[in-house]
């Protein structure tokens, strides 16, 4: 049934359709259920201590023999200025007030490295059959290391002059990003770059750009989507939010409720929650943060968790895309299996 | 060949693809061209005194006798007080310098005003098929006077509630707008709203929510585009930056060349050009006044204007849409022809 199966054929699955690697909301059954039904399961690893990751790994391969995606950030490791700190404090004290703590006084320390050495040697020591990256790629030696133990690489691109960037350093398949897309945007070139592009222009124009193939991510969340994604020349999706809340999920219920209600124009890209753009549901706080001069990425968590900790509801800060209504309930299995009929019907 | 036959049964048009009826850029021939060819010719009449826009009528009625559109404003009437342009003029101060004239010494007076007696008078007179709207509608009485004269209504949104909005009112067919389209963003229920909508995300949102059927506008300019918004449930097409280089445009040559070395990420959403926003080139002029405290629409031209007429190479503001990298050459007609046969291949 799928016009195009050349991300079917590259990957080793049945139905050109990834599950997205939501840090925080996949987890192995989840990433699992999406395998064994078909799709590629893939699990957001990127804020994963080695440990963990090697503890997750274990328990994917326990719950299916099929392809899986593991996917990590490719950020530079953040430098901050106490100047820095205390003009946050000073833009966030009113919040901080508003959720009734203190502010946090140390300077931050970052939650999570970068994809590093310690990952790559776990993965190599059971090379998965897919890797992807966000914000860009680790060094060259690591990206051969993984193609040399026969993983598949893929990586984000939200503009047409990434995804040439990607497929000049050996990318096996690019995700275009659209500006629909939920959690963060993967751009890694130009940081300040605030032209970020649909998916309705970005699709066709990197299609045209690269000859590896290219998986459409931003905004697809029925067989509608599916089908237009292949219409503008996608090998494959990729999907977020309407995995959000499977059975599955890993997510807070206030995040699952956030999604559940969320509608077209209900989020917002910010750099306040974690210091990269990152679209996420739209509150008062979202909104009056959203011209602070946010800490580099991860260290910005350390500003804003506190509060979503001590007033979740008002300080919350929920991840997802512009398409969280057109998601039904069910499991992650139920979900694809859903997907996959609904694209087909839209097809005929 | 078209899989919704809706707009054109509803139109009268053989091809379901509108013109964008783009202030500056149409001319009586362009949208006769594209009228006499099949498809919806559209004029941008906003900016017209009502002496040119009777001109300019009469002119269009020489050339077709096919449906044709002829597109208005309904902005709110600007105010604003002298703090504001004192604000505004020190914000720009480096800028006149840089263009090397003197700043604006006068309290701006709108350049045209919104959709009013004027016009609808000179509409009665000759009723057009179509007369579309751009942020929000007239008045109840001047939308029922135009609609018993036998006009059929078009209006924008660029989100769920404003289409809502809209069907409630009367209107015959809501154009829904995504986040890469070129020009004005036609948002009119909450301007403040950053949280714009990419088309992927939009359009089946749109089209679920209101009976009344829906032409997709934004990022679309080949045979790809136009299946894509079918697939998504659109029943028509509007189509802006690909007419904007063709032999029958009114753009500025500067304008023209913009858009032919237009790519994915080469525009941004700006206030300082007119005082809405809307999708402009990128420019670092357009960049290092993008935080600017806007003049009320359309004041903001008054401050912007004298920059682009001074030294218009490095301060200009060329409105198009993210996919101007998609349009080929070639006259109106032959483009329209060609969007047909690219649509038609396409969803082969």
């Amino acid at each position: 049934m799928w016009p195009d199966t050349r991300i079917c054929e590259l990957l080793g699955i049945d139905h050109p359709i990834l599950l997205a690697p939501m840090a925080g909301t996949t987890s192995p059954e989840m990433v699992a259920a999406v395998s064994n039904a078909g799709g590629l399961g893939s699990h957001g690893c990127a804020t994963m201590a080695p440990d963990k990751l090697k503890t997750e790994m274990a328990a994917i391969r326990g719950l299916t023999n099929r392809p899986v995606n593991l996917n990590f950030f490719c950020h530079e490791p953040p430098q901050m200025d106490e100047a820095h700190h205390k003009g946050l404090l000073t833009a966030l004290a009113p919040h901080y007030k508003a959720a009734g703590i203190e502010a946090p006084k140390d300077m931050p320390v970052p939650e999570f490295a970068p994809f590093g050495s310690a990952h790559l040697d776990l993965l190599l020591r059971h090379p998965p059959s897919v890797v992807s990256f966000h914000f860009g790629l680790p060094e060259d030696t690591a990206v051969a290391a993984l193609k040399k133990a026969g993983t598949t690489i893929l990586c984000s691109a939200t503009t047409v002059e990434e995804a040439r960037w990607l497929e000049t350093r050996g990318v096996d398949a690019i995700i275009a990003q659209g500006w629909e897309a939920g959690g963060h945007r993967g751009v890694f070139l130009d940081l300040d770059n605030d032209a970020q592009v649909g998916l309705f222009a970005l699709l066709p124009q990197v299609v045209d750009a690269v000859d590896v193939p290219v998986i459409a991510a931003g905004g697809i969340a029925d067989g509608r989507g599916i089908a237009a994604a292949f219409a503008l020349g996608a090998s494959a999706v990729q999907i977020g939010t309407a995995f959000i809340t499977t059975t599955e999920t890993r997510s807070h219920g206030r995040h699952q409720k956030a999604v559940e209600n969320g509608h077209d124009s209900s989020t917002r890209i910010s750099r306040s929650v974690s210091g990269r753009p990152a679209r996420t549901h739209r509150t008062d706080w979202i909104d009056a943060v959203a011209s602070v001069d946010a800490a580099p990425f991860p260290m910005m968590y350390h500003y804003a968790r506190p509060l979503q900790t001590a007033d979740g509801d008002r300080h919350q800060f929920s991840l997802y895309g512009q398409s969280a209504n057109l998601a039904p309930a069910g499991s992650a299995a139920e979900r694809l299996q859903h997907l996959v009929e609904d694209a087909s019907a839209v097809m005929r």
